[in-house]
C-alpha cells in the first residue's frame, strides 16, 4: 500500500469537524480509535501486533532463529488538544509504508523490524510527555505516573483499566528494552529550517534543554466595582508584567519563553481574582542559558507581584536536560541518505521525543520532514505529500542499511 | 426573631467547606435551598410567600382593604462563584427582622410591606446581572433571557422548568409594579468608605455607570519549543499589553478597570495560545469618563495586537448607564434615621444593584452597612454582627416612614 493511502486511512480518526484540529489524547475514545487503527494495519501486514506494559504499541517484523537486537522506528498517535494531523502520525505511518517498500523490493532484514507509538508523547491528557517512552525506559516512577490525573480527575490507573490494560504492571521494561538495537524517529519537523534549506529531509543532531515552570499569582478575590485601585491585590496585574517580561528575557538570549497556559480564579467577569495560575515553558540552546533567561523572568514576577501585594509561588514541574544523539548512528543514515542520492542538512530542535527519552538507554536518532509554513501543535500543520513520500524513502533507506546483514 | 438567629438559619447553605464562600448561582442546588428558606421563613411570619414570573420571592405583610402602593425591602440571596455570605443576603435577613422588630413595637402599616429577594442578580449562571429585577422592570428582553446558557449549556429556560417555575411566563410585570411604592434596598458596603467615615450605615446617591466589554485577541497555534519569536503570532502578549494599559487608564481618570476573567486556546502548556479571550470590567463615575477611559484601553489593545500580528475583536457586551436614586426617597430616608439618631452619610457605588433596576420604575433607595476591610465578592467578605442590627433598627425606622398613615 502507498503512503497516501495509508495516511487517508488515519485522517479521520479524531478530528474535530469544527476547527479541522485533533484530539487524540491518550486513552480518549479518539485515541482507541487510533489504537485499533495501529493493530489492524500491522495485522494486515502479517506483523505481529501488541501492547507493551506501558501502553506503547509494537508491530514487529520478526524474522525466525534470528538473536540480533532490532531495529525500531515509529513515532506517536497521541496529539496535543486541537493540534495537527502529522505530528506523530507521521511517522507511524511512514514506518509502515516504508516496510511496505522495502518489501516491494524483496528486502529480507538481518534482524528484526519493529514499528512503534509511543503512549502519551505529549502528555496533552495527563501531563507528563513522553510518559510511555519514560515508563518504558525506566525514567518516570510508575507509582507516580499511575496517580497521575487528567483535567477531570480520571488518573492514568483508572484510564488504563478501562481501556483494557493493566496499570499494576507499568514500569520499565528490560526485558524489552533488551530487545532494541537502535531506534529512528521519523517526524515533522514543528519549524521551517528545512524549507528554508530547499530539503525535503534532514536528520536531527541535538535537542535543547526544556523546563516547565508553574506560577501561582495568589492575590485577593475582591469586587472589580467597588474597591480601590490602591487596595486592590490583583495577581493579574503581576501576571500580565510576567508575561511581557518573559518574551523581553527569550529575545534577549536567543532562546524561547511561552505562556501558552492560564487559568484565573474565581474567574468572575465583575471580580478581581484571588489567584492567577500560569506556565511558563522555557528553552535555550543549553542549560546555563536557560537558567540564565528563567532567573531573569522570576526576578521580574517577583518584582511586580510583590509591587502589587501578590505572592508568587514558582516551582519547576519537569525538565528535560539537552539530548546529543548518537554521533554513530547519525553518521550511518548520513551515509545511506547520501548513498541514495538524498540530500539531509543536520539541524538541532527545541522540541522533546521520544527518541530523545530513549537516546539514554540505545542508540537513537531522527529524521524529520520539511514543514513550509512551520506551524506545528495547530490544525493547520502541513506536510507536502512529496516530503512524505521522501521521508518514506529515506526511512526505508535507513531501516535497509541498520537491518542488513 | 432577632437577627442573629435568623442570620444563622441561612448561613450554611450553599457553603463551600474548603474556602469558605458561597456557589449560591441561580436555581442550583444551593439557590433552590435558599428559596426554601426565604419560604419557610415568610411562612414562620404569617408572611404571603410567592415566587413571581420572572423567578423573584416575595413575601407580603398584607394589609386587608387597603389599596395604597407598598413598601417593599430586600435584595437577592444568590451569590457570584465563591462569593461572601452578606452580598444580596444581608439586606434579605434584615428586611425579615426589620419586619419582626415593627410587629415587636406592634407597629401596624397603613400599607403593604414586602420582602423581595430578586433571582440570578450576580449573572453568575446566566451572565446578566439583575436578570430578576431587570425582567420584571420590562429592561430585558424575555426571549432572549429565556435562552441565556450556563458554563454547561443549560439554559435558564430549562433551569426554570426543572425548578418547577414556567418560563413562558417571563417577562414584565405590571400589574406586580402597579402595586410597588418604593423600594429600599439594604446591601453590605462594597467598600471601605464607610469605616473611613466612622459610621454603622449610609444611604446611596448614585450607581456609577458600568460596561463589561470582551476583547477576542485571535492569533496562530504554534510549537512554543520550536516556532521562532519573530514568526510567532502569540496572542498572549497583547492580552498582557493591555492588561497593563487598563490599570494605567483606570488609575489616570479616577476610575475602575479590571481584567477578572480570562481564557487561552488551546491552554497547552507546550502551545502558543491560538486565541486570548477576556473581559475588560470598566467603572466611572460618569458616563464621558467611562468612554474616554476604555478608548484608551481599546487603542492600546490595538496597538500591541497590530505588534504582534493579532487580530483583536472588541465588543460591549454588557452597558449599564449610571443611576441617580430618587431624591424625595432619599431625604425621607435621611429624615427618619436622623429622627432616630442615626448618622447615615450619603457615598456613590461602582457595583450594580436591583435598586438601580428598579429606579427606573418607581422611587428607589439604598442603606449600605460598613464593610471595614471593604472586601467583597470574595469569602473573608464581613460585616460586624453589630452593624448589621444597626442596619435593621435603620430599616425598621425607613419603612416605619414610608408605611405610616
Amino acid at each position: 500500500m502507498g503512503f497516501a493511502e495509508l495516511w487517508d486511512s488515519l485522517l479521520p480518526l479524531g478530528r474535530d469537524p469544527r476547527t479541522g484540529g485533533y484530539r487524540r489524547q491518550a486513552f480518549t475514545p479518539a485515541d482507541l480509535a487510533c489504537r485499533r487503527w495501529f493493530l489492524k494495519t500491522a495485522a494486515e501486514r502479517s506483523l505481529r501486533g501488541h501492547c507493551d506494559r506501558n501502553g506503547n504499541l509494537w508491530a514487529w517484523w520478526d524474522v525466525p532463529g534470528v538473536t540480533r537486537t532490532s531495529v525500531v522506528t515509529g513515532s506517536h498517535l497521541d496529539s496535543v488538544p486541537d493540534g495537527g494531523a502529522y505530528d506523530g502520525p507521521l511517522g507511524v505511518v511512514c514506518g509502515f509504508a516504508a516496510i511496505d517498500l522495502l518489501r516491494a523490493r524483496r528486502f529480507r532484514p538481518a534482524c528484526p523490524v519493529a514499528v512503534a507509538a509511543f503512549c502519551e508523547e505529549e502528555g496533552g491528557r495527563f501531563g507528563m510527555a513522553c510518559l510511555g517512552s519514560r515508563l518504558l525506559a525506566g525514567a518516570a516512577q510508575p507509582g507516580a505516573a499511575a496517580q497521575l490525573r487528567d483535567a477531570d480527575g480520571v488518573t492514568l490507573a483508572e484510564a488504563m483499566t478501562a481501556a483494557g490494560l493493566d496499570p499494576a504492571r507499568l514500569g520499565s521494561d528490560t526485558e524489552l528494552l533488551a530487545r532494541l538495537g537502535a531506534f529512528v524517529e521519523l517526524h515533522i519537523e514543528q519549524g521551517s529550517a528545512l524549507d528554508g534549506l530547499g530539503a525535503a529531509v534532514g536528520i536531527a543532531t541535538r535537542i535543547w534543554p526544556h523546563g516547565r515552570w508553574r506560577l501561582d499569582f495568589a492575590g485577593r478575590a475582591d469586587h472589580a466595582g467597588t474597591t480601590r485601585l490602591a487596595d486592590r491585590r490583583d495577581p493579574m496585574l503581576p501576571y500580565a508584567a510576567t508575561v511581557l517580561a518573559a518574551r523581553e528575557a527569550a529575545a534577549g538570549h536567543a532562546a524561547l519563553a511561552t505562556f501558552g497556559k492560564v487559568t484565573a480564579e474565581p474567574g468572575g467577569t465583575n471580580a478581581i481574582s484571588s489567584a492567577v495560575r500560569a506556565w511558563l515553558d522555557a528553552r535555550a540552546p543549553d542549560e546555563a542559558v536557560l537558567y540564565r533567561m528563567v532567573g531573569q523572568i522570576e526576578a521580574a514576577a517577583r518584582r511586580a507581584a510583590a509591587g502589587h501585594g501578590v505572592e508568587l509561588g514558582m516551582r519547576l514541574e519537569s525538565f528535560t536536560p539537552p539530548v546529543e544523539f548518537d554521533p554513530g548512528l547519525r553518521a550511518r543514515l548520513a551515509g545511506a541518505l547520501a548513498g541514495r542520492g538524498i540530500t539531509a542538512p543536520e539541524l538541532a530542535t527545541g522540541a522533546g521525543h521520544d527518541a530523545g527519552v530513549l537516546a539514554a538507554r540505545l542508540p537513537a536518532a531522527m529524521l524529520f520532514v520539511r514543514n513550509p509554513a512551520g506551524v506545528s501543535h495547530a490544525p493547520a500543520e502541513h506536510a507536502d505529500q512529496a516530503d512524505c513520500e521522501a521521508g518514506v524513502v529515506a526511512l526505508a533507506a535507513v531501516i535497509e542499511e541498520l537491518a542488513s546483514r
